[in-house]
C-alpha cells in the first residue's frame, strides 16, 4: 500500500520539508497543504512547499489518505479537530511532534474513529517557518513511529515506507520510551543551553559583547541549540514535563557531586569523569550520528543539524 | 622589537599549532621545541613542528628571547623550574593556559628574574598531542594577553606582534578578569557537557546505544566540547576554582527557575525566557565568532573549532 495523496497542517520547517520531499522522492503522491498564518500560506505556495496550499484545514485534508500534522505540540488536538468533519474515514493519521505521550493522547482524543500512528523525525535545525524547510532534511536521519498497541498494520507498513522514500531510517518503540530516549538526548540539552545562555547574558560583572566575543571558547555551542523556537520548545517541555524532571533530577545530582570534586580540588575524580565521556564521543562519531570533519557532516544532508 | 628565537615547551595541539605557524608567517624566527614525552618529541620532530626538537627542555630554551610554555595548566611552575638556569637574561616568558590567574603566580614564583607576560589565545579543538597541531588554528581567533601592572612595553608591544602574525586578534585584560569571562564562556560549558554526557550514559532505563543512536537531537553538540583533554580540563577546574564556581552557582539558580516553571506549567515563563536567548544566538552570529552556514565557518581557519 502507498499513500496516494497528503495532507500537511503546518508548513513550517518540518511541514516544509516533507512537502518538497514528497515532491521530490514520490513524485506520483500529491501534496496539499493548510498552515493557521495567511502569510505562512502565501509563502509557502510561493516556495513550492505542496502542490496546492489551501485555505482552509478542511479542504486540504479533504482527498488525503494519510494526513500529518506539523504544528508545535501544544496545538496538536485543536488541529485535529479542525479537520475532523472533513477527513476520509480511512485516512490515516499521524505527526511529527517532538514528545509523543501526550500528543498521542491529544490526537487520539480528537479523532477516535482514525487510525493514529504518531512519528517523530529526529532531524531538524534552529529554524522555523515556511522558509525554513528543505527536501534533504530527513536523509541519513532517524525516524521513530511509535505505534499504539492495537494498530492497522498495513497502514503502519505503508507509513514506515513513505518515511524510507523520504531518506530517513524508521524504527519503532512505545510512546513512553521515545519521551525518556529524547528527554536525555533533546529536551534535557534543550534546556540547558537555554539556561547558560540567560544566565550569561545576565552578568554584572562579565559584559555581554565579552560572552559574544570570546564564544568559540564553547559557549557557541550552546548557543546555536538555544536559538530554536519558543513556542515549540515551551510545548516540548510542558508535555514531557514527567521525562525531563527526572532527567533533570539526574543531572542536578551529578552536577552537585563534580561541583564538589572542584570545591575539594578532588582532581583525580575530576579526571576520572572527564576521560570517560570521550569514550562516548567516539562512539557517537562511530555511530555515524555525527563525524569528526570540520563540519561535522551536516553537508551531507544540506542543512545545518541540530533537531529536536 | 622582534623575536629572533621561539622555545617552545610542550609539543601538543596548542605548542604545535605555534611551532607550524611560527615557520609559516615568521620566516626569520628560529623555533625550538621541547616536550616531557619522548614519544611526542619523536612526533614533533617527523612533523617538523619546530626547527629542532630538543631533548632537554635546557637546550631547548638557551637561545631564545621567547620562551612559550604550553603545558597543561597544573605543570606550568614545574616546567619553568626546569629551564630556569639555561633562560637568558632577557628572555619574555609567556603561556597559552587557559586560565590566568593562578599560572601567573606559579611563573612569577618559578622565575622571579623575568618578565612574565601570560596570554591565552581562544583556539582549539577537542584533539590534542603532537598530532593536533595546525598552523592556521589562531587565524580571526582571539588572543587574550594579560600583563601585570608593571611590565616591560617594549616585550608587550612584541608580543602582541607576535600574536597578530599568527592570524590572531589580541585584546588585553588583567588576569582576575579573564577568569571570570573564561569561567562563563568556556569553563562552564564543558563542566555541563562533560556532566550531562556522564549523566546520559549512566541511566538504566535509556541504553547508551539509544543515547547515541538519537544523539542529532541536539546531546551530540555537548559531547563534541565533552571529548576535551581531561588532564587540561582537570587542572583548568582547580586552577579556576572561585570563578567557575561562581558562575556555576548562577547557573545552578537559573536552571532551578526553570525547572520550577515546568513543574508548575508555567508556559508563559517558558516561552519568555526561550525567546531572549535567540537574540544572543544572532549576535553572535553577527560579530563573526560563529556562522549560519553549515560548518559554521569552522573552515575559515581549516580545524574544527571549540577551543578553551
Ligand atoms: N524544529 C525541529 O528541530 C523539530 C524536529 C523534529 C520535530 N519537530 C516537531 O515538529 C513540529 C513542527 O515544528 P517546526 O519546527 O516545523 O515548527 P514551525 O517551523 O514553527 O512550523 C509550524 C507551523 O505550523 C503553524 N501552525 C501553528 N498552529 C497551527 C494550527 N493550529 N494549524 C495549522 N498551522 C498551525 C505555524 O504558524 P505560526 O508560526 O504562525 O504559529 C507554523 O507555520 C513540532 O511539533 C515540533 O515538536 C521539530
Ligand atoms: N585545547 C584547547 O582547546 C586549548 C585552547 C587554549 C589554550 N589551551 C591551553 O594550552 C595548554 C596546552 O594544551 P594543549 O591542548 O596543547 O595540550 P596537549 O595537546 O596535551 O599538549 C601538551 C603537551 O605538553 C606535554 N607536557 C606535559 N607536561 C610537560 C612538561 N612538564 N614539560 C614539557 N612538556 C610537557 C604533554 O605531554 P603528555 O601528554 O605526555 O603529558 C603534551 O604533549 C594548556 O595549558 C591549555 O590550558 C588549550
Amino acid at each position: 500500500m502507498n499513500f496516494a495523496h497528503v495532507a500537511i497542517i503546518g508548513l513550517g520547517l518540518q511541514g516544509g520539508s516533507i512537502g518538497l520531499a514528497v515532491q521530490e522522492f514520490l513524485p506520483g503522491t500529491r501534496v496539499s497543504g493548510y498552515d493557521l498564518d495567511p502569510a505562512h500560506r502565501a509563502r509557502a505556495a510561493e516556495r513550492g512547499l505542496a502542490h496546492v496550499v489551501h485555505d482552509s484545514a478542511e479542504d486540504a485534508v479533504r482527498e488525503a489518505d494519510l494526513v500529518i500534522f506539523c504544528v508545535p505540540p501544544g496545538v496538536m488536538g485543536d488541529a485535529a479537530r479542525a479537520v475532523r468533519p472533513a477527513l476520509r474515514p480511512d485516512a490515516l493519521i499521524s505527526d511529527v511532534g517532538s514528545c509523543k505521550g501526550s500528543i498521542a493522547r491529544a490526537l487520539g482524543e480528537a479523532l477516535p474513529d482514525h487510525f493514529v500512528i504518531p512519528a517523530h523525525p529526529v532531524a531538524g535545525t534552529e529554524h522555523s517557518g515556511p522558509d525554513a524547510g528543505f527536501a534533504h532534511l530527513f536523509r541519513n536521519r532517524w525516524c521513530i513511529i511509535t505505534p499504539p498497541e492495537q494498530t492497522d498494520l498495513l497502514k503502519l507498513s505503508a507509513l514506515v515506507e513513505f518515511w524510507e522514500a523520504l531518506g530517513a531510517n524508521v524504527e519503532h518503540m512505545n510512546a513512553e520510551h521515545h519521551d525518556l530516549v529524547l528527554a536525555v538526548t533533546s529536551h534535557l540539552p534543550h534546556l540547558i543551553a537555554y539556561t547558560i545562555v540567560g544566565t550569561a547574558s545576565d552578568l554584572e560583572n562579565v559584559t555581554q559583547s565579552e560572552v559574544i566575543k570570546y564564544s568559540a571558547g564553547g559557549f557557541r555551542d550552546f548557543t546555536r541549540i538555544a536559538a530554536s523556537d519558543p513556542t515549540m520548545w515551551r510545548d516540548v517541555f510542558l508535555n514531557n514535563k514527567d521525562a525531563v524532571l527526572e532527567m533533570l533530577g539526574r543531572f542536578t545530582e551529578d552536577l552537585t557531586a563534580l561541583q564538589r570534586s572542584i570545591r575539594m580540588g578532588d582532581g583525580e575524580a575530576l579526571f576520572g569523569h572527564f576521560a570517560r565521556t570521550r569514550a562516548i564521543r567516539r562512539s557517537i562519531i562511530e555511530e555515524g550520528q555525527d563525524d569528526s570533519r570540520p563540519d561535522f557532516g551536516r553537508g551531507d544532508h544540506e542543512g545545518i543539524v541540530p533537531a529536536a
